[in-house]
Parts: C-alpha cells; structure tokens; sequence
C-alpha cells in the first residue's frame, strides 16, 4: 500500500470518527472549501449547507463502518468506492440503519493533505 | 475546452442516443470491460449484468437528456458530474420520468478512446 493510499483510508477514518462524535469542525477539516455532496433526491450541495445540516444533526448519535472496496490514487487526486453502514439513534426515537455504497473524490489540497472534493452517497435506509 | 473534454461530451451524448435508440452493443463499446456501476438500494453491477439488463429493456422506450454540471479531465482520467432526466415508456404501459445526479470517471482506454468507468446514479422516480 503507497503512502498515499494509507493517508487517504486514515482520513476515511478520521472522517467517520469525527462523524460519530458530533465533531463537526473536524469533519470540515477534511473536506474542500468547493466539495460537492451528491445524494438520491435532492440537488447537489455544498460545505456551507454539509456544515448547517451536521449542526443541527449533533445531537444525535450515529455510530457506523466504513468498507473500502476500491481505492485509486491517480496523481493529485484519488477515488474510492466504500460501503458505509450507520446506525443512527435520534434524540426521541427508535435507531434505525442506513446502507449502501459512496462514490467519492479526494484532492491533495495546496497543504498537501488529502480533503475530500466530490461525494456521491447512495445509501438508503434498510 | 480541451479536445479531450469535447471527446468526453461526444462520449455522453453518444451513451444517450445509443440508450435512447436501445442499441445495447453500442452502449457497451463506450464502457470499460471493469465497469462498475452503483444505483441505492442494490450492490454495485458490471458490464455483463448492466448488457443482460439492457437487453431486457429494449423495449422500452426512453428519452432523455444529459447536462453537464462539471467535467474535469486528470490526466488519463476524467469525472463529470451532471443531471440527467429520462422518460421511460414502457411496453403496456404509462410513461414516467426519473431524474437525479450523476458521479461517473471515464479512463483513457490503451485504444486512446475514452470509456466510462466507474458511475454512481442518484436518480429517483419523480
């Protein structure tokens, strides 16, 4: 594995800790100023948006896995397919679980550190 | 706009009017042979499953169209994001539309011709 496959399945896990722990800022850490989410239903949408929606999602808890099933690096970028599975618990509610696979881009930022740039999520509750 | 980026729109519009005019062999030709695709709620699919299901909707008629959001070219990789908008008829029965978002990276193929590699579709019924 290259040095660079291992920062990028590190920042894959950063990304799902911070998620897990309600650490929102740290999340936006590892994301482009200009990253774009794309998921079923909805137009596409941007870091501004990820981070309002993460605020007012803090309170609740989620816990999940993250499956790398393909991960390239191609120069100053990289792509990966994962499976993601993630069980949310709401404040007031029964948990209940979501799956299925993301498709997303990674960029070496002017830093030099990995961030990710596009991400599109297909996962549906099961 | 580079000649690659004016190869990679001829691909997608070739993708469409070959999916429009239910020409499966034509289709195939603009993928890779490791073509992974991935649509919510089912495991990602290849080419010989994405040719058995083509086949058994070549009666179906669909029209569509395809805009491209964002289209960068990585060396000999390439993404596009774009929105795509289908009307499906069936054979008995009602006409209906899906629309949504795409994620999908194109690769250089040794031939130097440009072929789809790796697709996520966030189309939903609308």
């Amino acid at each position: 594995m290259s040095d660079d496959e291992r920062t990028l399945r590190e920042v894959m896990a950063s990304w799902m800790a911070a998620s897990s722990a309600g650490d929102v800022p740290k999340v936006l850490s590892l994301m482009a100023d200009d990253a774009v989410f794309l998921v079923p239903g909805r137009p596409p949408f941007g870091k501004e948006e990820f981070a309002a929606e993460s605020q007012a999602m803090r309170d609740v808890r989620l816990e999940g896995t993250n499956e790398i099933e393909e991960l390239k690096v191609i120069g100053d970028w990289a792509f990966c397919i994962s499976r993601v599975a993630v069980t949310v618990t709401p404040r007031d509610g029964p948990p209940f679980r979501r799956a299925g696979h993301t498709l997303t881009l990674f960029r070496r930022g002017p830093s030099g550190a990995w961030v990710l740039a596009r991400d599109a999520n297909l996962m549906t509750g099961e």
